[in-house]
């Protein structure tokens, strides 16, 4: 039973807001502990959260007991009720469709996927369809209480129109995709950049909880950067930011398909590493899962083919730290699958031109498994709930 | 006659705050336009208004006709009274301070400096005195209406605590500044980091006003950048942010006495100049000054170590721009006085390594009067007067 009207956010006020979002990314919290994080009065939070206990998004836990000096009446925190709203989050890449369904924790609860053999907007709103109705018609039962969807798409998206401006790997120019995607599934679409909603779901959801500031860095194809600065994703005023793989960081460095010369991505980008191990092996035909194998084999003039691209990918972390100077970066990207060959050098790169105590902030380099771009498209779904 | 009680801000709600800070930075304002750009009722505006009117740090302005269809009462907007109070900046250097006092409005009323033999703390907070005295007991008669004081250091600042951690130029460690200049002059102090505070007096009064995001670039013997990102300055949450300067922009360049190698300082700061320009001509005792002239009469060689400098600051900004997107850029300090030599090649390496549409973003390249320092320090010291 979904009692809130239209596709409208469920909070109503900057207080129901606040409340809603801080239960949902740091709860458990007690009222009293809400107010006093808020700066609102203790019945301000009771009147916030009232509404949202009453359509079951928000629960009373147990209360615990207090019995320390100064202890009032036990505190009865307010907790998220994880399974009140399914989330449907899908990943479109150029070969396939990811898809996910996650509570209201980001927890997945499901997954699956589909390719592409026509990567066209027919063929994909087509397979979308398909993707959903096998998510969420499955064993889990999740239709009942989903009304929401969230994809990610990379490139050039604008979140508040849902329209994909151009997205390099489906070749779109200007696709409304929020309201092809609502027709075809039913459900209110939210449309954002992967790499926004991968730092989207870990700000509100993962290493990124309660930063001010904190930055993504995902290694692949392309080379890119999430990026929270005093507490809000930065979106860049020229509709451009977190593009770190075009950070120029050797200026006598290769060409970039972007004009520039030593771009971070021209070095360590998967096809940069492609080009650079089939230069040195002599083998055209040469693909990133043979230049891994042979560099796990010992073959040095590969391995240092990768030891320059993650020294390149140190370098722009750097620059990322000295500029913003991030609680934590988090580095990923099914690029790091072959994170034992990148890993070391990134760390050299970075803390050799990380300037003074910014080489203090710590780096979490780790693979990305491929759902985790969907469960990020499901959390910036989670995150239309909240009203802006 | 200053009613407000001890060294407190004179705003005490968050609405106060907004109001005061919207017509400090964006004034003159109506109540009509306040409280819808504030998010506020008219009644909140007014009565946020009243205490600062009674106080006379704002004024109304007689009431403007309104014509226009629909138009009601004509409005009267709300004005700083730009001579209620002055305020003392002082840049402390290793051989100078500089000071000026401005009024409400951020103004320059007055501006005087004082060499100095000796930069040991106590030898500065006494010429810091007469400086002070100078400024306050001259013809302007400002004495009675200044109970602020900012000072601008390089270095690591902690401006919350007033404390000067540590400052390169002038060999200072940990320095209780604040303490130590109160009770020199006995002004309510603030201190803060001299980039920093320059990019406070732009946000505030100069071309970041109103901008989301704003980037100010300083060149000179060290290169530093003071960043806005969603409207509130960039700190750091390791305390290092802004350091452009140390951003490697060429893998094989020279080597950095931060530790880094090719880094933007090391390449365009005003030692590295001089360093590249006695050893292009194989003069040993050449100076900046030498230098410029020698670039200005036509040398080639030595111009070329300014292009390659300017290249170097364009691809730093470059980096700026690519990973927060500022609105706006302005490149400034001391070492632009040789702006003439520098700005082309600024311009030709941000252009190169711009990403996309974040070429779009307005560079301002101009040289900056050293008073402009003493400026942005007592501009921090406006700041004071709102609470946090
Ligand atoms: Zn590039
Ligand atoms: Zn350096």
């Amino acid at each position: 039973m979904l009692t809130e009207t239209g596709t409208g956010a469920l909070t109503e006020t900057p207080a129901a807001t606040a409340v809603f979002t801080a239960v949902l990314t740091e709860g458990p919290l007690s009222r009293v502990s809400l107010a006093r994080r808020l700066g609102l009065s203790s019945a301000a939070v009771t009147k916030a959260a009232r509404p949202l206990i009453e359509m079951g998004y928000l629960q009373e836990l147990a209360a615990t007991e207090r019995t320390g000096p100064g202890a009032g009446r036990p505190a009865s925190p307010l907790a998220v009720q994880a399974d009140r709203e399914y989330f449907v989050g899908v990943k479109i890449t150029g070969d396939e469709l990811i898809g996910v369904v996650i509570d209201l924790c980001a927890d997945v609860r499901a997954s699956a996927h589909r390719p592409l053999t026509d990567p066209g907007v027919d063929a994909v709103l087509t397979e979308l369809g398909h993707l959903v109705d096998d998510l969420l018609d499955g064993p889990g039962g999740y239709r009942p209480r989903t009304r929401r969807l969230g994809l990610a798409v990379s490139g050039d998206v604008d979140r508040a129109t849902g329209l994909v401006r151009y997205s390099p790997f489906l070749q779109w120019h200007n696709v409304p995709l929020r309201e092809r995607a609502a027709e075809v599934t039913g459900l209110t679409v939210t449309v954002e950049n992967d790499v926004k909603a991968l730092t989207t779901a870990e700000h509100w959801f993962g290493e990124g909880v309660g930063a001010e500031s904190f930055a993504l860095v995902t290694v692949g194809t392309g080379i890119g950067c999430g990026l929270v600065v005093n507490g809000r994703l930065v979106s860049g005023s020229h509709g451009v930011a977190g593009e770190i793989g075009h950070i120029g960081v050797d200026a006598t460095g290769p060409e970039c398909h972007c004009g520039g010369r030593g771009c971070v991505e021209a070095i360590a980008g998967t096809p940069a590493i492609v080009r650079q191990a089939r230069q040195t092996s002599g083998r055209p035909d040469l693909t990133m899962d043979d230049a891994v194998a042979l560099a796990r084999a010992g073959d040095e003039r590969i391995g240092a083919v990768f030891a320059r691209g993650g020294e390149a990918i140190g370098l722009g972390i750097a620059a990322v730290a000295n500029l913003v100077g991030p609680a934590r970066i988090v580095v990923s990207g099914e690029g790091l699958a072959a994170y034992d060959l990148f890993e070391r050098h990134i760390r050299t790169g970075f803390e050799r031109q990380a300037f003074g105590a910014a080489v203090e902030c710590p780096l979490s380099i780790r693979p990305l498994p491929f759902e985790q771009w969907a469960r990020g498209a499901a959390a910036v779904s989670i995150q239309s709930l909240v009203a802006p």
